[in-house]
């Protein structure tokens, strides 16, 4: 299963060297993973709420091409298995065909400081269906 | 050899898990990267006005700790050699001795879109010299 | 003539208070004017890459209702005349049907320093036509 | 009384332009209050946890010169009174002896979407006593 995000280059979030800063593409991922998760009916802002925070415990980014002002770009979002208290998730960066930007990252579920096993919530045991 | 910047977490790069956004984290380290290499001598807003554009290929982030609003924390980095064209700089945050998120970025300088020798620039030479 | 683009908050430019910070309006703003230049033929990076700098000289902002986690908002932008060498903006964001945050920005073309009449450049003059 | 703080222009505050953008004034201008604040004691993400949230109501910026990659700069921070439920902050930025932006802002404090008069609250009321 993939969930695909079409999105667009704000001109600010471009630095000096025209073109999309490094630490921006996180948030490009970070927000197709929350429309994927909220789409499944998991709010990552209620859950914060509720004490139980979502957090990544690593990311790997390989920046292949740059993104530029006002380009439209995809952000396609696999899941992958992680065991009973971690997910993976790979995302990568596509503009007109081509590969620009490929992420993998693991998450947690963590209540208090610990890390909790996704099948006692019922609102996450739906991660580790949907994971590959 | 190694560079050290302590900074302080401002509120507004927490997010409404009330920690630090995972991306401001490569706001730090590029931070960091940037004042060492201002301090060697090389300005990275120069460098771009000349067509010269220092640029992540890959980078790997681990998060322990998070860090809270107001907090104080170091960032360290190396450099290691990565050959001719390519540098590998590894980070780490410390606070209060414990720590938090550590980090290793490859990058390369582009001219028009193609790697340069760090030899042949003089002023980026100087970076495989620090290198380890 | 009115300009309107429909956007949705994204969880990272909410703060610790659970609701978009402040300092992110005004990239709603922005987008929205660049996106509204855009269509008239006027491209923010292309300009400043000729020299062309479209900048603000004044910013008001009347913060009325919070903007929270994944709401869908629209942006509306009108155009003042402000004489040969200065537009205003008004900018007010809209989330179902009641008034959320809004705006007025004085903007001017600055070339090396100095102000730029409108007229004297063929691709900016359209904006005083579209001016109210 | 007034409050000063010091900082330095990071380069990944800086658009495609060369310069700060816009918008990161308004961080400045925010971390700089928040860092009074709480050298008075007042903590606002402790607040924020609490239900009690200083909010801004309106902003004016006046840009005047922008700042670049690297400089140095000083926020000014003076405290104005405005009545029971409001404090106005009075804030410049000033670069090497030279206004570059200043900005008036107006903040209230609410809990449960209400203002609250500062006197009810005794971490607050010291702000009324520090205005001018």
């Amino acid at each position: 299963m993939m969930f695909s995000l079409q999105m667009k280059v704000r001109d600010y979030e471009c630095d000096v060297q025209g073109v999309v800063n490094n630490a921006r593409y996180l948030h490009y991922f970070e927000h197709a993973r929350h429309e994927w998760l909220h789409e499944m009916g998991i709010d990552f802002a209620s859950l914060a709420k509720d004490g139980l925070h979502l957090m990544l415990r690593r990311v790997e980014v390989d920046y292949r091409q740059p993104l530029r002002p006002g380009e439209v770009f995809t952000v396609h979002s696999r899941l992958l298995s992680g065991g009973r208290a971690k997910v993976i998730f790979e995302q990568w960066i596509e503009r007109d065909g081509s590969l620009c930007v490929s992420s993998r990252s693991e998450a947690v579920v963590v209540r208090n400081g610990r890390p909790q096993a996704f099948g006692k919530h019922p609102e996450l045991a739906l991660l580790v269906g949907v994971a590959e």
